[in-house]
């Protein structure tokens, strides 16, 4: 064996994989938020990883290319997906006839994006989205219904929130109003707004065009943030653009809707306009209450057309996601897990070579009783069993002698006081529970 | 819009992806399934979707590659996972030095072969497999417990098990004992006995130098089928090869621990040998109970230095695997699943223009109190929200007008029946439940 020529383990840089301990605390975050959406009648789609190139690169026309992961198999042209949207809009497009719409999906799965790997940025990560889809129209209520979905995911997880919304049609009703015909380039500096100095957004707004009444209405409606009736109060005199009105009416049905659904913790901020030209109504992103340093933890909005380049027919949509591999990175940075205890073993049970199968019989009457029983260290010497329950951080320890058995009593172990107890198998449910 | 060259929407071929009812039924399995490894304190674990070629590639020397998605990009060669077990024996050998032993671990994950898609056969699919991995030595409980797995996980879908057991050490020692040097040969003849003739067997055995009376203690060996005690007696004299005598010794020992674990439904069936060369003990399958026919549902068993291409350490593991997409495919050809009712609505809220808000809080107060709650056809005519009810398969509904809303009242309509109800929002919530 040791002549063989061995290869050096390694995976792929930017591939996200935890450590077991950890892929626990993930999947339980992963768990908790899809009951979340399935109390809300979402239901679940897992599309494949790879697609059709032409498929995958419809929208972009190609410029996404270097992004991706694309190779040949035979005579197809096969890319992973880098985003759930396409696949879905594939998805829905290859369905309209079978299914009911509206349609309301969500899909947690791993995407991919050949980008120089970094701090929170990986090449394969996780997607998490909840997207609504409408055939011709669909409801502003469903904007509520989306923008609903983050305060229990959050809470799921012992976390507050705060989403702050806008309506893309304010600010696009404004410029049009301009004659701005540099709608994409104006909506990209104002994302930049929160990043970049005042005198540095102001230039780039005059070489666009803008003048200094522009410029200065531009800035009142971005840094108006509020309710809806402060809201109203600050910008419904700067324009009678048609776009422009019907923003700020969608805003106020989107108000009426979240009200209904008892959604509190939200602001309207009418400088969010989530960089793409994607999104044409309705927007917002989601932060943890009192942490807004930390960015955004998710966002999404009203879409129009999403199947537009596969069928003729005009589909609506509204969707959110939460960034989870990043959430769940600021949660292990910050310290917001609740404790280090071993999730996988409540119990952990040391035997002697003599009491070696009453172990195994004990450990398969709690696991039938719904306790996390595991033995410790088999075959090894009982220093070395209480060591390791230690070092794997193993709250409860049963020690499990001649005598124990003969008597049909337990020693129990509370490894935090190093307590110790001799029960009966229920006082020792009990003591565990 | 109608100008625009549109994009056929398709799928890769072969690549699985379920309808969201069916994809609710699956993953509703899956979440099944890992409960039960979790029960049995196994972590999980969720490697990259692909690793560097010459990683997947070191067990075999290269003969996968047909089957293989393989590409390069950058300067890395890179393949899709098309098992979970090589990546678990990177993850194993990168993490040796941290990692606690026996470790235990599950994954379900999707694996990906290039081979012609036909009925059952995927190129994406599911694989989910339970391991137990030691270091140096690995005790035969661990045996015992990765097949202890197979009746929870069965039940919990509504299905009887029975498990098929052996220890290919039996059949190598008697193998090694007639000083063949065709032992990979003759296992794979064996692996064909269930499927070929005796005759065509006969001739095979023959071929590879077996004579008459071998072939006869070949024969006695592998129609021997039973409990512990009548396998021993069957076979027992046939060879007093060192190896032989340690298969039957450790099947004993395996016997000893799934009477502790409570296993019921399991038969020793010497016949089982697993295909691969790679099992070196304990060899399992796991079938439906009474459907022996539709083939196993899982297998799994022991083996020798699962890193050994990785790292200079013998590891030793045990493992169990379930075929869920297999499975899934069998439950649903055979009408196992057990209604067909909607399963993420169960009740739809059925509104007028003047009770559309009503409606939203209805459901947001439904909701909360856990019941699968969603409104119907908004904004369509109440012919087609009853219509949409019935297609989309929703047990109850209820009718929100404008007297109901005054009263505090609701009228509840069953949907199987086309009972009416007129009730208080307890009433509805204990008719419901």
């Amino acid at each position: 064996m040791t002549d063989k020529k061995l290869i050096t383990p390694r995976k792929l840089q930017g591939f996200w994989e935890l450590m077991p301990n950890d892929e626990k605390l993930f999947e339980s975050m992963l768990d908790n938020f899809k009951r979340v959406f399935e109390n809300n009648c979402f239901l679940p789609l897992d599309t494949p990883v790879a697609e059709y190139s032409d498929i995958l690169l419809a929208k972009s026309g190609g410029d996404l290319d270097k992004e991706i992961y694309r190779f040949t198999k035979g005579s197809n042209d096969i890319c992973l997906r880098y985003d759930l949207t396409v696949p879905l809009a594939r998805f829905v497009a290859m369905n309209a006839n079978v299914l009911e719409f509206p349609f309301k999906r969500f899909q947690i799965g791993k995407v991919y994006r050949g980008e120089r790997p970094q701090k929170g940025r990986f090449r394969e990560f996780y997607q998490c989205d909840a997207d609504v889809i409408g055939l011709e129209n669909l409801p502003i209520s469903y904007d509520a219904e989306c923008i609903s979905l983050y305060a229990p995911c959050f809470k799921s997880i012992g976390l507050d929130t705060t989403i702050e919304i806008s309506n893309r049609k304010i600010l696009a009703g404004f410029f049009e109003s301009l004659n701005s015909t540099n709608l994409t380039d104006l909506m990209i500096i104002v994302d930049k707004v929160d990043k970049l100095p005042k005198e540095e957004i102001n230039a780039m707004f005059k070489e666009k065009g803008l003048n200094d009444k522009d410029i200065e209405n531009t800035f009142k409606i971005i840094t108006t943030k509020g309710n809806i009736e402060e809201i109203k109060k600050e910008i419904s005199l700067i324009s009678q653009n048609q776009t422009f009105l019907e923003g700020i009416k969608e805003l106020t049905e989107l108000n009426t809707y979240l009200k209904a659904m008892n959604v509190e913790d939200y602001i309207f901020n009418l400088s969010i306009v989530r960089g793409h030209n994607y999104y044409t109504g309705t927007v917002f992103e989601a932060f943890i209450k009192n942490k807004r340093s930390l960015g955004a933890i998710g966002g999404g909005g009203r879409y129009d057309n999403l199947c537009g380049n596969f069928i003729d027919k005009n589909m609506q949509g509204v969707g959110m996601s939460i960034g989870i591999t990043r959430l769940f990175d600021i949660m292990q940075t910050e310290n917001m897990f609740e404790n280090n205890k071993n999730l996988s073993t409540k119990i952990g049970i040391i035997t002697f070579d003599e009491t070696n199968l009453d172990g195994i019989k004990l450990m398969t009457k709690l696991r039938n009783d719904g306790v996390l029983a595991d033995r410790v260290g088999e075959g090894k010497s009982f220093k070395s069993k209480m060591k390791e329950s230690n070092r794997r951080n193993i709250p409860f320890v049963v020690i499990l002698g001649e005598d124990e058995v003969k008597n049909g009593m337990y020693t129990l172990k509370i490894m935090e006081t190093s307590e110790q107890k001799t029960l009966t198998y229920d006082e020792l449910l009990n003591e565990i529970k």
